[in-house]
């Protein structure tokens, strides 16, 4: 805003942020919760049998690493001597070297132990990014894609209004569809930002070598910032897919890598993921100055934020110690036996079926053409099912439905039993 | 941003948020601690010595309430049966009613368990509250301040450059001088969003009743949104000092009340906090529709975060029941004899000392002429105390150092033991 020009508007009332009045309906997972709430109180009975495989959330308790780290963080904090006041608002360097150097140093990734950012999960992390890029970036987003990236966008005035289909102008759509196996090639047009995410939420598809190769060809050639999602990362076991676009030659000078602890150690209700951002990365100013973007990011977080609760953080600690790191791995594999079984069952009831190979998301073509949200009302009231409709995640979605795999072995296998008796004629 | 000039523009890499080029030198405490780092480094035996009296960290223990609540949440994490996994965006239920029964209703003020929005502290609070707010609004911010607030307006894009008093241009600054007891009364001029914050942080100073009364009529008559800081509020003891903004008839309708558990549970290190927004709160579009602030505060709380940590959140509860509420005024009580301790030893050593009665926060008028930094240096380097330069706090904290009361009792009279035997001639 010019501050000359505030001067002389003389409004009669606070103004609030517009753009917030673009948004459509609710933000999805609401949306599921309220029709789920609704169908339960009209029908006690079927609510009972009623099980759940919509938001991406996990069910298995805490790896013990994590708790008893959690535990005696606490007990630190009970005692003077060893208490804690304010860490440093980018993590606790207990922490950040812990990542720096096991997720990427040990794998022949340059990221230093500062290039690590420790916050409460990486849904925060993908809107706070946007404080410290500008209002003029062409924005590209795929499509189907984790409402958020979309959204915080939608807030930040980056947008115009939605069309029909529920596209906002302004938004490069990158379509990802059975026939591009759900990893878009790069434009033909001019992109100043790409949010990418693989293992993909809410597809399940991840990108190869080559594919991401494509794209870090692309950022260099139009200056482009990735902005890479890798929360799922931990659940490739294809050891030629790429866990981070920091493996790709070129990739630290133009990516920020975010990632998450909510679904390796379960920390969906403890919180913590944080973003990878290089010293090397640069964008510019208006008169084409190229700055660092870090030095933005970490006086970001110096001056919003007083860094995630100590307990957590030493909980988020421990999942790199030797037991921790088995029973993360031990979570995964549980969740992607989940995903064997779900799979199985609805290629069995005819569907056709993408993901959950590499992913706990499994992702289904409906049948008989029915729309995203007539078959997740159908699964909500004949198999008593939640899933989360396609077109939840864009118009691109439409026609599909997710399941996740985050559940006990027991209600993956009632729901595998369900869908292979399940007609949707 | 007009979203079809976005298709105009083809830049050549992504932009940054220039707006954070504008802010000045390092955020307040960074810096500070990189003088005591350096201070230290060059002098090993006095560093043996220091004592920090500079930001504004507790230093005692956890209340046990909370740690028992904490340790309790991690267990239910740890057993398939009790595990949670997300929780409400806005924060649980069992803390939110809590909040808004035990703070807000018993005490007489009507606001709704839903009004509530926990967060992991409120200096988080405070950045994000500009996210709902429009980019047009007139600021008008106390000087000296918390330097939040101004510095993520800067960020915002809400104001011009600094001056050279390090004033930025577009905000109408609000000057606490001893003449006003540090209390400002409301400006001449429009403005359409106020921060305010009693207990102030710096000054230690509280606001009455008639001078709340008086900035409500200001929002009112102006129809102004009313930021109001009350993270230090558990340390009022005058019965005659409103504890929060809703005390005051129509507060509800006019202000945002912000509120922390650092300063109470000892939670700097924990992270908890809250912001308070009634549903009957309004703003306006550019083309004059009001609307409640509370739909987008909440969107906002759905689409960028997933609450703060079960296990904090707990421990938050915690310090509402019985024994939780005795320990935090143990606590209170600690901080304050302490305040008493460094009060008294600042006057007797000759100083002019203000704050410091119903607030943890001692501010001094630095003697014989001495700028802000150059007390500052000479209480490390003299008495080996660590303080904050009251210029840090803006150009009207020139001429005044804080002295924090959190600290042990020991070396609150170990400092006042010091500041007694000194001479700054």
């Amino acid at each position: 805003m010019d501050a000359t020009a505030a001067k002389v508007i003389a409004g009669t009332m606070a103004y609030l942020n517009e753009n917030y009045l673009k948004l459509q309906a609710g933000y999805l997972f609401p949306e599921i919760a309220r029709r789920v709430r609704e169908f339960c109180e009209a029908n006690p009975e079927a609510a009972k049998r009623l099980i759940r495989c919509g938001i991406g959330d996990v069910t298995e308790p805490l790896p013990p690493a994590a708790v008893q780290a959690m535990k005696a963080a606490v007990d630190e904090l009970s005692v003077r001597e060893t208490f804690r006041g304010y860490g440093h608002e980018q993590g606790g360097d207990f922490l950040r070297s812990k990542i720096a150097q096991i997720d990427y140093r040990a794998r022949g990734m340059e990221i230093a132990d500062d290039e690590i950012f420790v916050s409460d999960g990486s849904k925060s992390d993908c809107g706070f990014i946007l404080d410290i890029l500008g209002d003029r970036n062409r924005i590209a987003i795929t499509n189907p894609v984790y409402p958020v990236y979309v959204d915080t966008n939608v807030m930040a005035g980056h947008t115009g209004l939605p069309n029909e289909s529920g596209q906002y102008e302004g938004i490069i759509y990158l379509p990802c569809r059975a026939e591009n196996e759900f990893v878009p090639e790069p434009p033909n047009e001019h992109a100043d930002v790409v949010y990418l995410c693989f293992p993909n939420n809410p597809t399940g598809a991840v990108a190869t070598r080559a594919q991401l190769e494509r794209w870090v060809s692309y950022a260099q050639e139009h200056k482009a910032l990735l902005l890479y999602d890798a929360a799922y990362e931990g659940y490739i076991s294809d050891p030629q897919i790429p866990r981070s676009i920091f493996e790709i030659p070129g990739g630290t000078e133009c990516a920020v890598e975010f990632r998450s602890f909510s679904k390796t150690g379960g920390f969906t209700g403890v919180r913590c993921g944080f973003t990878v951002m290089t010293k090397r990365l640069l964008a510019q100013t208006a008169d084409g100055r190229e700055l660092p973007l870090h030095s933005l990011w970490h006086r970001r977080w110096s001056t919003k934020a007083n860094s995630v609760s100590y307990p957590v953080q030493r909980g988020a600690e421990a999942l790199y110690s030797e037991e921790g790191r088995a029973q993360v791995r031990g979570l995964i594999e549980h969740y992607m036996g989940n995903a064997r079984v779900l799979s199985e069952a609805a290629k069995a009831a005819g569907m056709e079926v993408y993901g959950g190979k590499n992913a706990p998301y499994i992702w289904v073509r409906t049948p008989r053409g029915l729309t995203s949200w007539q078959m997740f009302d159908r699964m909500l009231q004949e198999l008593n099912v939640v899933v989360t409709p396609g077109s939840g995640f864009g118009s691109e979605g439409e026609g599909y439905f997710r399941i996740s795999a985050f559940n006990s072995r027991a209600n993956a296998e009632e729901v595998a039993r369900r869908l292979r008796g399940a007609s949707f004629s």
